[in-house]
């Protein structure tokens, strides 16, 4: 089975790592790499990677039979709007984007019309980012959400599902704002506390860091750019969570020490207990 | 160079990689482990060990040079109180506590008059316990914080710095309160975060978990009775910094999020890079 010319909107890690795992698995007739920046061609151009590369978004998406945005939430609707027409009538339009309520109420009236539309969000990555940190694995193991609405075509619900299948990711099935509020909890709001946790300590204190405050604090390397518009992106879904949160924080103060300097032992000891179980479960 | 007759208080994690290093390394002529149960015994009867082993804490200490307190913080009054006169005049105690003032309070007025005391506590460790995850090489690297007071002597000092720079560490020195306020920024608040983090997701919500939800609450698996322990006898600076903690996150969520919807992408951007940066300097 191959996916025919398959199109990659924006070499960066993921785009990138895509671009690779397609070549890998000889899953594209042709692959066509679309990237705004000459230095981004340059290095794509040196690469091993066997592709069509422009630098114009026609060209890019007008043969296309799958076409998959990896570029920044921000700059989707502006990348889509003016070439929304030139889209293949057959073609799978998909993205890569961490956020999806906002890109499927940006594109979906874009794209409907034109091709079948439906957002995908790899739960893959790395605080890493650019072309020189995709590798073609990337997506193997890897859970993928689809996020199908009412009006996504069957046709749309399963190219995608078989793609990420292809490329050995998990697929799961939720709606845009499902999607959201889950990532909100597990992605986006870890995030921000660990950027909180990093931006604490004060100097002569994180000399003494070790590995639980590296790990802790790990994801807080990510890209600011790339972070400061997720969680604007999500900012609705983010800041429900971030309130819970500060409210189970001020209950864990009065756990911690009350008015007395006393610690409820009992209910400390549950609470920490709670969480070894929850994390177990987990990993 | 050895440090004579060693007794190591409980073959715990710290414990029975502090008995192995000490081994491997020749720096006890004579080892004496003592543990409570008949079941630690018996796991160190069987294990390549070369050590005397007891659980009669007299005999455990009584002809000791070197004396390393490697059981729970809350025992180790209980442990010392009935045997203080019996330590040699010249023996160095010490310990592997995560909070140092309350040890220091509870432990200076019996040894002092007896022995040489000062606390340490060595920054290595794990989310595992016991002596089966215990290893030679855990202080190798690491950095242990040694707690001098006025009424600390020099020869504590001085073989204390020099019992965990032969077993590899880079030895600290810090007042009590000081090393409490440190740990309860870079480690304790940290670790009730974690907790916080991973009992806050909803079930569903958790299946989508991946690396970045994995690293940032690994030390929630920590053991409870551990944690519920350390942060109880460091309320006081824990309480302080989640004070703090809990008011820049009321900011970040108006950065977020103000009441019309709206997030202050600059200050957010700023606020995620100052993180970065902060971390990237550290690790």
């Amino acid at each position: 089975m191959t996916f025919g010319t398959v199109a990659i909107i924006g070499p960066g890690l993921l785009g990138g790592s895509l671009a690779l795992a397609l070549s890998q698995r000889g899953l594209a007739e042709r692959l066509i790499i679309y990237a705004r920046s000459k230095s981004a061609l340059e290095q794509l151009r040196n690469s091993c990677l066997m592709a069509e590369l422009t630098d114009n978004p026609q060209d890019a998406v007008k043969e296309a039979d799958v076409v998959v945005l990896c570029i920044p939430i921000e700059s989707m609707f502006a990348f889509v709007a003016p070439i929304a027409h030139l889209f293949k009538p057959s073609a799978l339009v998909t993205d890569v984007g961490s956020v999806k309520e906002k890109v499927d109420r940006d594109l979906s009236p874009l794209l409907a019309p034109n091709a079948h539309w439906i957002g995908s969000h790899p739960m893959a990555g790395s605080e890493k980012s650019g072309f020189s940190a995709a590798r073609a694995n990337l997506f193997e193991g890897a859970t993928v959400v689809v996020t199908p609405t009412e009006k996504t075509s069957l046709l749309a619900r399963n190219r995608a599902e078989e793609l990420w299948t292809a490329l050995g990711s998990k697929v799961v099935s939720l709606a845009p704002d499902v999607h959201d509020d889950y990532v909100a909890q597990i992605s986006h709001l870890p995030h921000l506390i660990a950027a909180a946790l990093a931006n604490h300590p004060s100097a002569p204190a994180l000399d003494l860091a070790g590995s639980g405050f590296r790990d802790t604090t790990r994801i807080a390397s990510g890209s600011p750019g790339l972070w400061m518009e997720i969680l604007t992106s999500n900012s609705e879904a983010v800041s429900k969570h971030l309130n819970r949160l500060i409210a189970d924080l001020c209950d864990l103060q009065m756990i911690l020490r009350d008015k007395n300097g006393v610690t409820d032992t009992t209910a400390l000891r549950s609470y920490l207990q709670k969480a070894q179980i929850s994390r177990s479960q987990l990993f």
